[in-house]
């Protein structure tokens, strides 16, 4: 039975080469190749195992999560993994825990705020796990603004240390990662007083638990949060509380790369540029979007696999059912979300090229581009983390009733990735950070002066604000150009709109405050605009194997064209195009969608994901659906006994009619 | 402490009588008392705990909703409660569970399809609660399409029984609540057979489970089909799996009353209406609307308290942060939440008196109305569902980080409510039903006929396809005429182009296949339409209480303009308003949020939630949020112990560098 292919006649439909477009997605055959193997030593080794973890109890769930990461940092060690393979592995045992903070977060706070000195100290420590380390950041009632934290930390100047205080319980640490349980250390943030004198937010080194037996140190009080959505998803990790009552740490504790406070009590800044913690932010959300197409492929590979083994209606003589892939409306939702796996997956990959240029530049004391490739990442971060959020949950509708089923890896999925709309910027601050950028931008160019990088359109504002849209048929709209200048249109009248608008308020503040709905418009405006360019020029990049290009270019086009669909209100009440225009771009989409159809099931193994990996009874690569759900049912912990736990407590009473006497 | 009202600051600033909302919001006063009395009664009452639910493992989740059945049967039966009571009693203990499709369907599907006969025999035994029933429907390979069912009832005339069985594995019936480990008894659907004759599905009374040891009986096999979407939300409910071998049943347990089967074998029809089936759907999804309402409302009251709670930014000279609830960014997702609370609430309303007015009418044969109630309620089950469950989500990331915790009771909240979308009728499904219908009405109003209900206004098609909106100012939009216009020439528009577009394809089928994305989109149009439109009559009717009416309107217009916004590219594509009036209603819509703002708390307060039945640490009537978190963060299991289980097999050898000789 396991050997039939049951979506080989789907596959057999394809019109281009796989395994050319499997390099394609992963960036390089090396890359392809690294994650190939990496994701086969996951999948085949069972103490990675991750198909009971929604019955497990929140104990034995991370508890087993803390096997998961001692077995892998010692398979780190043993076969000698180099950090990029550690981190695919990392990645592919897809479940989250204190090592995701550890490296993800500890080890680049010191790297990044730490002196050389402090970077000598502790980086081997991390980086052997001598130490587990956290990011204590958020507090109870402090999430968004940074800058209201209330942790304390105060500088005793007769015994060289800071103490380390919680005034409030709105100050306790709440939230970071492996902070509850594992974590020894914790770069914690706390304002820094000094003869009571309040010098801002910054990072410490603090102990956290004994490295003898693990006990909290004198002064700690910390503990794990709760239960968070979902049922296995975040709850293998540790989010924590964490409170200080004056513990003292020595001064050469305070990461100290951009400010010193020295011997005698003096703040001092030295010369490394603020700008590098940007440049830090650019590299964390890059990953972050790489993460978004990484989460939507996945749900989308359910989605569609499943859509072509699902059958329901439309049986003519007693023959099969159609195929639910083949309904108009499954396709208008299920292939605008695959053109979205792969605009975010390009988007992704230049994200990381902008982060390696914005280094360099910085290196070179070149601040010119940071504002752009900030306000770009931040807006990326919020568009692609909302788009791929919604649209796991859409993939979950697609698939029906049993899209409700844990074993269907969906509602996981869900709780799992849903966080990253809030975390590293709430998504809406984020969008309004972008916008405030743009109406600047705006007023930049109103001066005279030229935007660069993903703003460099703006220059063009005078066309952009009158350009008429000359499409005249359905296959007008699959013109690159057409398309480019629709978005740019709109994106560059939604922000002088709102640029012009704020200039009637009593005040800038005042403006932005009563014009942010409009303003989280535009700034989602720019942000569809860069991923629409983006793969536009992917796709006329150089292109190996047979069909691939082609293949791109339809779901290039399918991703613009029903981005404009769905922002209709913005293209046409800026009058970027006309009621007419747009009824011919939906007519391109519906061809769009029967061109793409056939090559549906190949695109989405051209992820290369293992059955492993997407975790998903009815993702799973055969297409043997209905056995592998029915078995699966079988395993539910309920079905350990025919007669149920409770039978003779609460069901017979009730049948006998004796519940009176019954004990409830 | 708990004596502090920390929201009494915005429940001073109510601009209206809260107690005269409640009744408007409950019905009536008698249907205030009666669910201000019946939720008390279960908030009060420590056998009806639901706050350690998500810390529960499956079996004994389960476990504990079998005996909250049995405990609210015996209050039941001792405190004499009326049907009516005894309903909402379920629905304030918050929990699905058995009891739900027991009362919910097997009983209705009894009443409506069995005969007198078998009504007298059955009806009794049920609701003594001698047996426990469900309804055994879906089957793993059939869900929408209930016509492709393959479980077969084949009438053996010798014995005078019919055998049920299961022929295939999708025929295995798959997902009916409580078939899994309760019920004793199913209404099962399966193909009559006779002589080799199909004569299509049918309903009929399989005893599933001995009643003297609850064990399957010979020939059945049945099992829980395993965990669903969230941590307990639907996992208290033990949805089935069941495979018949050969089971046999007397004839008389077919369900009888629309077609019969003698005992010599004979296929006959009563004369009972077929449509009667409609009637008892109506019933079902006027019920689905209504719970729409109740749990978009719970959803809306935490958000809307948190957000009046919580602060962020913006403190000036030390001064507290601003609330969250007075950037126009949360107030323009929110407040639009708010207002759907009250639609939903009022279109519920309406559809009850709909119900009753279709079986008025069945009972004095009169059909007409049928198709166009069908479709109404079809419509709206789809569209308060669907809008439902994103508003949920919305609810919970308006509350933040702290939203993703379970003690926020949002996950869990749209983890239960989510399956409405796809229960009882997909929602893509019965939209394309809604949309078939529009269509119908377009051609029947071409050729004369009046078209009556909520599709009446399709009778002034001509002048809808032609009328220009003539709002000038931004109060113009506060005219519910003006609204109106806009919303039924949207919706007129868009039916009369899909119906258009469709005579121009090869065939009527072919042209609602390949334009099934449009009809979605008109079927949408229509149904918003109606919920406009039920509003508006609303706020029409005699409403007592100071301000209550002038809250109403202002709700009734956040409702329509924000869905002007929403779907702007309908409204300008089919030329019902221009770009101009479409930034008039944006700017009418910002001022009305200002002015909905201060009683914002007070339209919360007005659902009469208590604390048990929200189930929300951040939504809790004193606003007291913070001490409430820290406190629940410590009744997590994981922080039984201050040093972790799993420290000494997985942590301390990691950091000691001693894994190579760990077992993991």
């Amino acid at each position: 039975m396991k050997e039939i292919d049951h979506l080989a006649h789907e596959r057999n439909k394809a019109e281009f080469d796989v395994d050319a477009m499997k390099i394609v997605w992963a960036g390089s055959r090396r890359d392809f190749e690294l994650s190939d193997r990496i994701s086969r030593l996951v999948a085949n080794d069972p103490a990675y195992r991750k198909d009971n973890r929604v019955v497990l109890s929140r104990k034995e769930l991370f508890k087993n999560a803390l096997r998961k990461a001692a077995y892998a940092w010692k398979q780190i060690c043993e076969l000698r993994l180099s950090e990029e393979e550690a981190s695919r592995l990392r990645f592919f045992i897809d479940e989250p825990a204190y090592p995701d903070l550890h490296w993800g977060m500890f080890i680049p706070a010191i790297k990044g705020q730490g002196t050389d000195e402090q970077q000598q100290k502790w980086l081997p420590l991390a980086q052997n796990m001598q130490i587990i380390g956290c990011y204590a950041q958020t507090e109870l009632g402090h999430g968004s603004n940074v800058q209201g934290l209330e942790t304390t930390a105060t500088f005793d100047p007769k015994s060289d240390e800071f103490i380390i205080h919680s005034p409030t319980l709105t100050s306790s640490k709440w939230w970071p990662g492996g902070l509850g349980k594992a974590s020894t250390h914790a770069v914690a943030y706390a304002r820094l007083m000094m003869d009571g004198q309040d010098h801002g937010v910054h990072g410490f080194i603090v102990q956290i638990r004994s490295l003898d037996d693990h006990l909290p140190l004198p002064g700690i009080t910390v503990g794990d949060i709760g239960v968070k959505f979902g049922n296995a998803a975040y709850n293998s990790m540790d989010n924590g509380v964490l409170r200080f009552d004056h513990v003292r740490i020595p001064r050469s504790q305070m990461l100290m790369r951009v400010s010193q406070v020295t011997r005698e009590g003096k703040y001092l800044q030295s010369d490394v540029p603020k700008q590098l913690v940007y440049g830090t932010m650019v590299y964390v959300r890059q990953a972050i979007v790489s993460s978004a197409s990484s989460f939507l492929s996945r749900a989308v590979c359910i989605a569609v696999r499943y859509s072509a083994v699902r059958r329901q209606f439309g049986s003519q003589n007693g023959g099969p059912e159609t195929q639910v892939i083949d309904y108009k409306t499954q396709q208008s939702r299920l292939l605008p979300l695959l053109a979205s796996a792969y605009a975010f997956r390009f988007v992704g990959e230049w994200l990381k090229w902008l982060y390696t240029d914005v280094i360099q530049r910085l290196q070179a004391n070149d601040f010119s581009t940071l504002p752009e490739a900030h306000a770009c990442t931040a807006g990326l971060k919020s568009l692609t983390t909302s788009a791929t959020a919604d649209a796991i949950e859409d993939c979950r509708k697609l698939c029906g009733g049993h899209g409700y089923l844990c074993s269907s890896g969906l509602p996981e999925l869900f709780a799992v990735y849903v966080p990253s709309c809030t975390y590293e910027g709430d998504n809406t601050v984020l969008l309004l950070q972008v916008a405030r950028f743009l109406t600047k931008t705006v007023s930049l160019v109103g001066s005279g002066k030229m935007p660069v990088g993903t703003t460099a359109y703006m220059g063009r504002v005078e066309h952009l604000m009158k350009c008429t849209c000359d499409v005249r048929s359905a296959e007008d709209w699959l013109k690159p150009s057409v398309i480019l200048e629709a978005f740019e249109a709109r994106a560059a009248r939604l922000s002088v709109t709102c640029a012009r608008n704020i200039d009637k308020a009593p005040s800038l503040e005042d403006g932005i405050s009563e014009l942010s709905a409009d303003l989280l418009e535009a700034a989602i405006a720019h942000c569809q605009l860069i991923v629409v360019s983006k793969f536009i020029e992917k796709v006329q990049q150089d292109i190996h194997g047979k069909g691939v290009r082609e293949q791109l270019q339809a779901l290039c086009n399918i991703y613009a064209l029903s981005l404009l669909h769905k922002h209709l209100g913005d293209f046409l009440s800026t009058g970027c195009i006309t009621p007419k225009q747009a009824a011919l771009a939906n007519d391109q989409l519906r061809s769009l969608y029967s061109q793409v159809r056939p090559n549906a099931v190949a695109l989405v193994d051209a992820f290369n994901y293992t059955d492993h990996f997407l975790g998903s009874v009815l993702g799973c690569y055969d297409g043997n659906v209905y056995p592998k759900l029915y078995e699966e049912a079988w395993k539910e912990p309920l079905n350990d006994s025919v007669v149920t736990d409770g039978y003779h407590d609460y069901i017979r009473p009730l049948l006998k009619q004796q519940l009176r006497i019954a004990k409830l």
